[in-house]
């Protein structure tokens, strides 16, 4: 019974802060200035440039790339024999296949018919040379060598001028010269290939409607085979030129084929799934070099793959290239209730800080603190309640007293 | 001393606001049916649905994948001579070894022993049909052509009927043309083969003892040499039928693997950690087709690779198939206090929001609001404290006045 | 004019909170203290624990690997004939370029010059053995097994005294033998290859200068030709030695190297941009091992790839080893007064909960509990405000009383 009667008294009453209301132009404007601050910074900043109001999902993608093109070295008379030939994508492109990446030789060194056996090692290698069997111990094999010595010095084979410690290895070993020297690529053709980049995205948190490709609704076959992308003039064309990515990244096609780099291409899916999805929900592309063209030590990019004809006998490739990563990334927003409230609580309750700040200058650095204090503050005597009530710094008596 | 006193004042005065204390039913259960709100939304929303009470870390992953099975194609009579063999993982799944990736040949083409030399153009290639040598400039190169134009033009091996330019490329020519057409893959036996997931995570965040694998504790060998995954006899079974894989993700097996596609398997960590990790912290499979199967260009997922039998004789094979996509999600959640405490620290300030939303109504939509403006609000003149203080809207004189 | 006045009546009053000032010196205390609770919470946690005063950006990179070295393994004479012979990285490392990640063969597997014929099935395959061709059904395949049964029961060639199914497959079929066996890898010297990471990293979000790399400005070429990385002694050099990593994971590199498994790099930029951005922005290395030794099936990582000398003859590789992968993760920061705000705004509004805490205490848990009510409430009757002031608990008149 008295359960139930305290409880209907927290029920039916209603608990609302005392407000001391002060005519002040100088206080006013400076409290309403103080609102309207955080006013606009949750609308504007929150609201507005957060999409406080928005749900947030990231976007999930998948990619699939084409290249295409062939390059013919038989043109230039300065090419040697060997690299005299037609490249097509199966030779230029390794591994054939990786995900959301793709590799482009764009200059080569291949060594062919290496065997498994005993040669001359490479004179650059540190601690090769040789004046006696003495330095080249049995077994043991070089730092950054290119095999294990067989205990014999002798003349090295690509400079016969000095003599240098015989190894087990592949032989003959790779001479690590480029065919068109330092200064042009080998396959600089390669900045005629094109790409298709085909990429699939959804935003599997807000269901399955929201599934669409980098290719346009209304690109047909003919465009897609004839169009290349331009930031410009065909920003949703999803071929690319390699030149074309290579300069939107800021480089020089040329110098970077030569050492081989590495290329990022962002293709970004900021939607905001309130509007309509397939108008307003485009990928945005960007480029930028990954790599440090000015490293001091192994600059660019490449490796070396081997092609086994038999067993014992093999083709050696030092491929330098482009190697292109592609990263999907962006978010999906939509409207949705909880976050709003949440946004607008914790603005409103911010609000209430200004107060705090406001008081805290009128009641210590206006001349009418005094009287401001004396107003806005009721001072009890907790220690002994009985005691008359106490005198405020206005000078004015408090509640209770007359 | 004089600050010591203030110091001492600071710390003995304790500062409350003045609450009016209103019996009203309706602004009563009004003001309780708000809070009640916020309330229901802090603990509903932010504490039990949000975990508020949680703290939260990213899974960390490795995937490890095993493909099994072998294709047999001698059976089957409408099959080229070529295509009649034997095929085993190692012809079937290149690269060999991706991350958090495979791919499963189920179609293919092949082109055994070419040589590089000069041939005629394929037909349907744009631009390669021709009626004199002027059509045929020489060392250039066709759009989507397979090699440099010689300069000559020449019956097409392909099509005798017609004439189209020679070019210099890997010969002869790629013919485009499926094993068994367009509505069977030749690899269909590949349905059967099986890929065993192995899967380790962790939750570094929390400590070395939140590591575990997708194979069950109570896993035997034979069970998984047995076991098949399936989501309802057998959700924990970490080896998956490819043909299954597939059909989970809602696609029919035989319709894709003739184009190929991309399949992604996402593996969701969604662990409470607070309860026992062995038994509570399990995988929950998920599959999805990734790419679009409507595409206008290139539909499917394929791509060429060679295979060099000598520098300059190689076969060319185009895969179609299957990539599947391994993606490891999830997070880990423990119990911590400080998001709990920041959690019920905002909540109770949200509370007090409450209060601005109650005044509101009742001082502005109510009858009653003159009386209530009266007992709530204090009227002072800041301007000239000296005068009578002020008449309050609910005509009651202010404090002070007697 | 009534519109304008209510604007600058709105604008020209201040409103503040009535508030009671209460002396007593443990209420007081125990106000403070909570205070103090609050703002050490917002103070150490928020802001300096958290960095609450500054924007966030996770780091993007690249990474480049080059694996360098070379295994002899003529010198054991226990090894077989075939595995006698010198390997280099392009033989070990497969596949040769890929993204974050490389594997390198510390074990491994050679069956030469297999072709597509017809020979006796492995016996250790479940279902192999026979006594009749009844139990080799023609066709068909062996669920693990390596072809698709002949129809024929034949003595194998593996192990004379029984009798198993022909089957069509890649002959002959592989035997699965270590060559040094269960205890030592076949390729323990990989264990002195070294590997040069090249790390390159930016925080876009912050503006193109938080450009950096892993390799420190003042490292020159002989000492990056001849450092090792080394937690203590030479925390930033970036080549790392295979057998390092490994006992930094915490592992034996002989153990580990039998039948190989995956050990994840991280690479960690948790970088104060507000500080010199190359002084104190460092790589930290961690290294970790990613599989479970343990599991009890197919424990470690390997698989099988083939060299194809011809259409129909090629080389079985089953490569046991160790694969890297390289994880970089890292965030940004740097200082931001949005963030900064945000914080110590919803710091204060944290700060008024203290008062309801306090309250809820003094006014139920205090002997003077109804003086404190008394002072803090100001109670009316909404239900008919005509009727006279209602007493307070304390016994004392409220507001208009006299």
């Amino acid at each position: 019974m008295g359960c139930f009667k305290a409880f209907s008294n927290f029920l039916f009453w209603y608990e609302t802060p005392k407000v001391v209301h002060i005519r002040s132009k100088k206080v006013g404007i400076l409290g309403r200035f103080l609102q309207l601050c955080v006013l606009s910074y949750i609308v504007g900043y929150v609201m507005v440039y957060n999409k406080g109001y928005q749900e947030f999902a990231n976007v999930e993608s998948a990619v699939v790339t084409k290249v295409k093109g062939v390059a013919f070295t038989n043109t230039n008379k300065n090419i040697p024999e060997i690299y005299r030939r037609i490249w097509d994508t199966s030779d230029l492109i390794v591994p054939p296949s990786e995900n959301d990446a793709f590799f482009i030789t764009t200059n080569i060194i291949i060594t062919p018919n290496q065997t498994r056996g005993a040669c001359s090692e490479d004179p650059d290698v540190y601690g090769a040379l040789c004046d006696s069997p003495q330095n080249c111990i049995r077994g043991q094999s070089l730092p950054i060598g290119n095999g294990a010595m067989t205990g014999r010095c002798i003349p090295s084979d690509a400079n016969s001028s000095v003599n240098v410690c015989e190894i087990f290895a592949w032989c003959p070993i790779e001479q690590d010269i480029f065919p068109l020297g330092t200064d042009r690529p080998l396959l600089e053709e390669t900045a005629d290939f094109t790409v298709l980049i085909k990429n699939f995205i959804e935003f599997p948190t807000f269901g399955k409607t929201f599934r669409r490709r980098n290719i346009m609704k209304d690109a047909n076959k003919t465009y897609l085979q004839s169009c290349h992308y331009n930031q410009e003039r065909d920003p949703f064309c999803p071929v690319f030129r390699i030149e074309d990515i290579v300069s939107f990244a800021g480089e020089n096609f040329t110098q970077l084929a030569i050492r081989g780099g590495v290329i990022v291409i962002s293709i970004d899916w900021n939607c905001n799934l309130d509007l309509d999805f397939l108008e307003f929900c485009k990928p945005i592309y960007s480029f930028r070099r990954a790599d440090d063209p000015n490293t001091n030590i192994a600059p660019g990019w490449n490796f070396r793959h081997a092609n086994y004809h038999e067993e014992n006998r093999r083709t050696l490739v030092k491929s330098y290239g482009i190697r292109f990563v592609i990263e999907v990334r962006g978010q999906g927003r939509k409207f949705n209730i909880l976050p709003t409230m949440l946004n607008i609580g914790s603005g409103l309750a911010l609000l209430g800080v200004t107060t705090v700040v406001c008081d805290f200058i009128i009641l210590y650095f206006t001349k009418k603190r005094m009287f401001y204090k004396g107003v806005k503050y009721l001072l009890v005597d907790g220690e002994d309640p009985e005691r008359a009530p106490l005198q405020t710094e206005a000078g004015m008596t408090t509640y209770g007293s007359n």
